[in-house]
This record gives C-alpha cells, structure tokens and sequence, in this order.
C-alpha cells in the first residue's frame, strides 16, 4: 500500500537513527476540539501545521482564550522552519500572535487565511510576520518537506488540506473538510489529488474528527440558500435580522443573494462582521453591490420590509450586536414586533445557555425567532461518518492519527477506519505532546512525549492550566474570600484592631452579623498564639495558621461553607515578613 | 365554552370585590425550567401547587440551589390552606425542606410523591410535615378549593394534574405530562377525566410548556426497552454499566426487566439510586426479584457478563458514581475493556460539558460507551406539540397561560395554542410574581405584581439572586482579588509595613512581581493622602479609595486586568471604623 516506505525498509538500515526519524507530535487538537498544533519533525527540522487557540469553559473564569504550550518548539527553535495554516479559523491561526512573540518563523497560507491573519496581527505592529501565500494545487517545499496544498470544502472558503512528502514517506493531513458536492464558491473538494496521493502511498494520514459520530453526509451549505429562500418569502412583511458566525463567508453570501433577490438593502453589523466582510470582499472571495449596503446608522432611511441586517451575536456573546439588541440596549436598533430574527448558526458546545437567554429575549420582546428548533437553519462544515470514510478510501494509508476532537471522536473515527480495512493496530488514538515516531525499519512507535500543555491567556498575564491562580478562582467563586489583617508588634501586641473584609461570602443575615464573630475569633486566635508563644521572635506564618483555623471554625459553624481564608500579618519593624509571606504556606 | 363563570357572570355584580376575585400568581416555573410555584388564591385563602427549586449554572457559582422567594406567602401566612403536588421530581418538590421552615402547612401529594419528599425531610428532625396522602381520581376540598387530582404519565410514576374548582370556574393544572399510549406502569394519562373538566367548563389551563417547540409527539418510555433489548443481546459478553436518572424509575424497571430476561444480576449504585429504588420497591411502584440483587462489595463474586450495575452519573455529576468509574477512582468497580457503558440519559442543558467530559474518560479507559449519539437512549417527559394540542382540546378553557418553560417555550406553547383557537388576548404569557386576576364580571387582567424572586441557598446562607454577594463572587472569579492592609496612627503614620496579598491574580512573570510594586503605590497613596490632608481627623474611606486608585493603575499597566481591590485600613485607637467599614462604599 505504502511503496515508499516498503521501499525504504528493504534498503540497509543505517546507524545514524537521529536522522532517520519523522515525527508526528500533536501540541493541540488531540483529546478537544480546538488549539489545533500539530509537528511534523524530521532530522533537524520541523514545520508547523496550524496554531490555533480554544476558547475557555467555566472551569477557566476570566481568562480570554488558551494555546497550546510551545515550549517544545522554543527549546528547539533553531530547527522551526516554519508554519503552514490550512484555514483561518480561530481554532487554527488564533494562537499566531502569541506564537509569533516567541518563534519569528515564517507563515505559509491561502490568500483569505493570510488576509485574517493579516487583520488580526494589525493590533501587533511590533510583529513583522513573514507570509507566504500559496494556493489549492501549489507544490512548495520547506527543508525535507515538500507539500502539496489541496482545495477543501468547509465553512470558511480557501482551505486546504496538506499532502506532505518526507524522507520517510507521505503525511496527508486534511485540514477542517467536508465534501460538499455544491459548494457556494463551486470550489469543490479535490478527490482526485487526495487519490492521486493515495496513489502514490500514504504513510499516514491524519484526519478531522469532529463529526465522526454523526452517521451519513453532512449536508450541503447550500441548503441554507433554500431555508433563506423560505425565510425571505415568509417574512416579506418584516425587518429582517439575521446571525451567523462572521467568518463564514458562503453563508454570508447566501443571505446577501436573498437580499439582492428581495430587493432588501443590506447592513452589517458587529466588528467582526465588518472587517470580515470587507476583507472577503476585497480579495473576490464575496460578490456585493455596494449599492445595495447601508451604515446600519443610515437603516432608518429605509421602510423596514427593504431590510436586513448582518450582525454577530449567533453565539450569544455578551457584547455581540444581536445580544445587545436583544436587551434593547442596542444604540441603532430596537427591535420589536416588526422584526425577526434568524439564527442561522448552532450553539457551539458550552454556549447553549447564553444562545437560549438570547433567544428568550428576543422573543420577550416580541420578534419572531427563527432558530434550530426549527431546523436547517445550520449546516456543518465537518465530514460526516460516510465523508470520512471515502477519504480513508481515497488516501489509503497505512497508518491513521484521528486528530482534531475529543476522545469519543477520535475513538469514532478509528471505528470508521476500521470499518474500512486499516488494522486497529495501525491507528493511533493520540494525545498532546505525545510522538508518533517512524524510522526506516520497523513499525512506528508512540513511546516518546514532548512537554505540552496548555497555556492561559488573561490580558497581559500567561499562565499554566493547572496553575494555582485558576484553582483560586474557582476557590473564590464557590464560597468567596474573608480577610483578616493584624497589624503587631514583634510581641504580638497589635497595633490597631484586627481589620475584617469579605467579597463573595453571605456575611450578614436576620441574626448575625459573622464578620464581628470572625473578628473576635481572629483576636482570639491572636492572644492564644502568644500567651504560647512567649519566648523568641515570633513567627508570623504560625499566628496565619492559627487565625485562619479559628475564622474557619466560626465560618464553618455560622455558614457551613468554605470561603478561602487570607490572613494578613503586618510585623512593626520587620520589613522582610510583611511582603506578602503567606503565599508561601498555602 | 365556561357556563360556571357565565353564569355567575350573568348575576348581579355585588360590591365586594375582594373576596370575588380569584388570582393565579406564579412565583417560580414562568420564564424558566425549574422551581416550579404556582398560588392561586380565592379571597383570603391560598393553595400553593408544588415548590421546586433549580439548580443553578455558572452565573451562581458555589450555589447548592435556588428556590422561589416567598415572602408572599410569609406575608399572608394565615392564608396558605397548604401545598399540593403534582408530582415527585426536584424541580416540583425540592423547594420544601426551606418552605416548609418558613410556613407551617399540610402537603398533599400521591404515595410516591410524598415518599420521596419524606426521603428528602428525614434530614431536618426538627420539621413535623403533616402529609395528606391522596391518589389519581380522589377529590379533595380545601377551603374554597375542590381539587380533582387526575392521572398523568410522565417520566417518573405517580404523577397527577389537578383540576380546582373555584366559586369563580375552573382551573386545571396539567403538572409535567406526556400521551404515552404504553406506559410502563399501564397508568395512562387519564383522557377521559380531562374531557369531563372541559365539558363541565374550564375558566383557565395551566400547562407544561418543556417542549412545546418539538413537532409531533413524544416517544413512549416503552422505547427504551427495546433499546434494552438490543443493547442486552448485543453486549452479551460484557459487563454492563447502566446509568440513568435515579427518579426514572420506569427505566430503571426497564432496566431490572431486561436483566432478568438475560439472567443478569443487578447490583445497585449511588446514594439516590438505591434510596429510591428501595422506596419505589416498598411503596409497590418496582417490581424487583430480591434474588436478582447483589450488593455492589459482592459482584466480584459473579461473572462479568453476569452483572448490571445500575448507577447514577448521567449528568456528569462530580462524586457521582460513574464519574468516579470513569476516573478509575472507584473503589469497587474499575472500568476497562471488558465493559460496556449506557447512558440512558441527555444531557440537561448546561450539563453539556460534564457528561462529555466523562464519556470521553470512558473511551480512554476502554469501555464501550453507548450514548445519545447513538439515539434511542432516552425519551423525554414532556408532551410535544400534538400532545400539547390535544391537552388542550380537550380542557377547551376559555383562558390559557402556558407554565413550566422559558420565554421560548411559553410564546410557542401560546401559538399552539392559537392554533387550536384560543384567541391570542385570552393567552397570558406571565413572568413570576404577575398577577392574572379573575372577577366575577369582565376580563381578567394582570395589572397587579407580588414580590416575587429567586432565592439563593449555598450551605446554612440564604441570599438573593442579583445580592452583591454573588456579583463580587463573579468578579473574582474573572480577575481575581488583591488586598492592601494599612495599619496607621490617626495622623496615617504607618504602624507596620503595609501587607499586600492575592488571590486568583496573576502576580509574577518572568520580570516583575506585580506585588512588590502594589506594595509601593499603596505606601506611595498613604503619603501622598497625608500630605494633602493634613487637618483634622483621617477619613479611612477617603484613604481607602485613594489607595484603590493607585493600585489599579499598576495592575492594569502590568496585567491589563481588573481584579477585585480590597483596601484594608486600621486606624489606630479607633475601634469603630476597623470593623468592616469599607463595606459601606462599595
């Protein structure tokens, strides 16, 4: 099946093994949909498919977005030659500006995945990125890699799926895909290269899993046209809103094509939504009469069954046009009875609650909702169980790494595989850091990890996942904080009474005021520790210890919670004690 | 359509309009799914229909749940004749245990509805519940109110709708119902019962909305057997893990059934699982072989595909046991290859995440997990739409206000409705705490508000929903908390060096500790406040504010974060403003 490698094996294996390896190390993407990071290293050199970024769940509060940990590819940064992206969605460019901080390598992309990466990267002018356009059918090479870009369908144009040829054999990875037959662009899925590369022999081929437990096809994104078409008749009365997600262009087209047929002006609104849309439609990849847009501050110019407005807001985000709309603190648009709204998305998994507020809301206030209760109002741009399969079919390899999803999906898709005839034994349910490494001889092993992770992005601050400012927060989001600070001598005599705070604790009720008890007790505590303590300096970290075992018991007695207790004791004269010292007991 | 109201609309109008009104007030299950409370009062006597509570999502961290605020109630004490149930679920029953502290009146619910709430009760000793056991068909008075309870399937036995004859007409509160033609139980929703109150006139239907925006009907809970049977045949050789909602006790007969068929042993897992399946068993409503059982400790003593255990965890529930398997935590039971999991179960909304999160842990240890993707794991409680249709052809009420769902449920429910021609202004569409007032003469009308609201419940402390507290427990969880504690002399002489620490808060890098640099802008504001204000006595608040100013200009140039800044200012010799005092500017 794999000439190449067959070929190679059968040759003298020499003893320089260092060189002789390819590996695949998945940095994200593998065990979760999103930050996908994906390494193909061969000898001294490596290049990089993707470099995405995840958006955080409530276990992760006040953090903007996570990416993967790259110090892999720091300590071997002399080896990086570069970055291919295979399209521009987030989950696979929104890493870059924090990559592009740390690796000055250049960026390999399609024109309109180039182009958003462009527009993001314009809010970090002290990054020079060096980008390499390329396009579906290019053949360039990179070191010992030399890859083929193949055009993919999904929901977002110009993807591509990469068919890399190494030393050791062929890497196919397919990138976000789906085969649509009836693409809104015409640009279809390339079968034939993917059979041309399975041709030739795969070696391994990583594949997306995202819907790998989905049965059949996906649909079509042009059954969207149909529903609009529905919609558009059926609503020819009303100001029309409609949502989706910013960066799918085809949908966007599809909504702007009813708008032109329906004789509707068009406004777009959302930041997001705006840049986008000029950008597609400046490199051609959107077709829009400029007569037909209005400044969403000029739509009062125009009756309202002429209208449609494009905004942001499908996911429910907070400060999204829709959602603001929504709340009727919208500065442009206050909706009403005259309007409805189509959602023209699905709540991604974790949004559900802030999509149906939205949607109670819209409804409250007396619009109609069109949403996918009602279905085909989303399509998705992932391949569907009997996709996968005729990729598998199509590239034939001889090794297979489910990437891009959970584990039930990887865990799907090696089912799919085997259904179509790749050994069991031959699939790699893969996770972060781990390496799946091939030599010239032999079968390829997994018995090697890198240090991966995931990294926290909170404004200007990185931190660690597992680091102990995110278990503080949920320490503090479950039952709050009390504070006692005690300001005394090296006597323990205090200076001026204990002080007492609390934010996010239930300190008052009819009866108590627990804020007086915990005072007392953390006094209490104090007198205690010296009647004890007589002799010798007097250690500050034990009086914490003793104050916050004294405040949990009131605490714990008066609430029956577990706030996180912070003692703070100030020494007179002891300036080295006074900095912050108690970080280092908890 | 309602002879009994136009009769007495027909009479003369007398001059007593306060005791000829009869109210419908919802005081939790309008706008929401979850803590269902509905008043209804005739002159000065109350009936309450259920007290649920709701769980709450990450909006509320750290609450255990909330349940309707009933201060109306506490207000009118005298005047609550009792509580009637429909049925035994949480969200109808789970309010009690803090109700039933604040007012002391009598329950009347069915054997197993009451059986469940004594299960819950037995943890507070000190409440003497006076339960009035009832059944399907009996009718009761209390006070003004005729109450006919009538049979309704619904995913847990025992459940009953109510129709209340009033001297103003009839209202008929359907609870949570489905049609299911083939119940388990053979107790079908008792149509003819329903015919007869439309026929004799219903001035008002109160009806669940859950899912009111599915087409069609809902599948009978007899589907899930023949999901059973497949699953028992095809996982022959396995042991199987079952896992599904502790109150569904129709599945888990299901469950016993096919065991038994299979000549399976059932073990028994989870607190709720076992407490209710014991209960259910006593009280007649499981039929359960005693041979069969094997407790949990023992089913190393049989052959793997010999066993079911039947558990809780299908929500993904933290220390339930399926997570705890799915961690490899368990003490009796580690999952591996030999073991196939069914979760007849879908996933509550907002518990998404959790259930994936363990389904995925599954995979990774091996098991084979069947779930939701693979459909016909689970059918739903709630009537759809044509049941919905149905329901209310048969009470044809001259009034309609759709319950138990949010503003979406209920403005599709209202359609249905219209649908079936109940004219749009005789539907009210309510929010908790409105007022539907009925007199004897004219259209009712919801020109009055109670207060009404959600309350809080986190250990012993009860707290309001929009309270500070919970807001300050999102601000900490965002950004986290950083406190500056200055002990001073009334002069704001520092009497010890300031104490500076913080949680949840990014502090260090590779090149600054933010801390050390709060440590001096907070000293550096405690100057430059003495400075200016050099006479008269030192106002703490003013410092403390000055003090937060400063500080957070450092943070947000270091971190570009807003945490929580919690000044702590200690005068000494001034006993009364150490206490808590900046509680008051905030």
């Amino acid at each position: 099946m794999n000439n190449k490698s067959r070929r190679k094996r059968s040759a003298p294996a020499e003893k320089k093994p260092r060189n002789l390896q390819l590996k695949f190390i998945p940095l994200g993407g593998v065990g979760e949909i999103g930050k996908n990071m994906y390494v193909l290293e061969y000898g001294g050199d490596i290049i990089v498919i993707d470099s995405g970024l995840m958006f955080p769940d409530q276990e992760l509060p006040g953090i903007d977005f996570i990416v993967p940990d790259i110090s892999y590819l720091e300590a071997n940064r002399e080896k990086v030659l570069g970055i291919v992206l295979t399209h521009g969605h987030e989950d696979h460019t929104g890493g870059l500006p924090f990559v592009l901080q740390r690796l000055d390598v250049p960026i390999y992309g399609t024109r309109l995945t180039l182009g958003l990466v462009g527009n993001k990267l314009e809010e970090m002018p002290q990054l020079h990125p060096r980008m390499n356009e390329v396009k579906a059918g290019d053949v360039i090479e990179i070191g010992p890699f030399k890859i083929r870009f193949i055009a993919v369908s999904h929901s977002i144009p110009d993807g591509v799926a990469l068919s890399i040829e190494t030393p050791l054999g062929r890497v196919v990875h397919t990138g976000d895909f789906k085969l649509d037959s009836t693409p809104i662009d015409g640009r279809v899925t390339d079968y034939g290269a993917f059979a041309e590369e399975g041709d030739k022999g795969v070696l391994l081929l990583l594949s997306d899993s995202t819907n790998a437990e989905r049965k059949g096809f996906t649909p079509s994104e042009r059954l969207i046209g149909g529903t609009l078409d529905y919609l558009y008749r059926n609503y020819r009365n009303k100001r029309l809103i409609i949502s989706s997600f910013a960066s799918n262009v085809h949908r966007i087209q599809q909504v702007i094509d009813g708008a032109a047929r329906f004789n509707r002006k068009i406004a777009f609104l959302g930041r997001s939504m705006i840049r986008n849309v000029e950008l597609a439609k400046s490199l051609g990849y959107l077709r829009l009469d400029e007569k037909m847009t209005v400044p969403v501050e000029n739509i009062g110019k125009y009756p309202e069954n002429q209208l449609v407005v494009m905004t942001t807001g499908s996911q429910g985000e907070p400060f999204s046009g829709l959602v603001m709309m929504s709340r009727s603190e919208h500065k442009q648009i206050t909706l009403g009875e005259r309007d409805a709204v189509f959602l023209l998305a699905t709540a991604i998994p974790g949004n559900e609650k802030l999509v149906y507020k939205t949607i109670n809301r819209l409804f409250s206030v007396g619009c109609e909702v069109v949403y996918e209760s009602d279905k085909l109002t989303h399509v998705s741009g992932h391949a569907s169980s009997e996709e996968l399969k005729i990729m598998l079919n199509l590239t034939r390899p001889q090794y297979f790494a489910p990437v891009h999803g959970e584990y039930r999906h990887l865990a799907h898709h090696s089912r799919l595989a085997q259904d179509v005839g790749i050994p069991g034994k031959n699939i790699f349910i893969m996770t972060n850091g781990e390496v799946l490494t091939f030599q010239k001889a032999g079968r390829p092993h997994t018995r090697d990890r890198v240090h991966s992770g995931a990294v926290v992005i909170d404004g200007n601050a990185v931190g660690e996942l597992k680091s102990r400012v995110m278990k503080e927060r949920r320490d503090l989001a479950d039952d709050g904080i009390i504070v006692v600070s005690l300001a005394i001598t090296r006597d323990g005599a205090l200076l001026a009474p204990a002080s007492v705070g609390s934010r996010g604790f239930f300190a008052q009720d009819e009866r108590h005021d627990v804020l007086d008890e915990i005072r007392a007790a953390s006094e209490k505590a104090l007198n205690e520790f010296t009647k004890k303590h007589k002799t010798g300096k007097l250690d500050a970290e034990a009086l914490g210890r003793a104050v916050k075992i004294r405040v949990g018991e009131v605490v714990r007695r008066r609430n029956a919670s577990y706030p996180v207790i912070m003692p703070l004791i100030s020494v007179a004269g002891d300036e080295r004690d006074s900095k912050n010292w108690l970080e280092k007991f908890f």
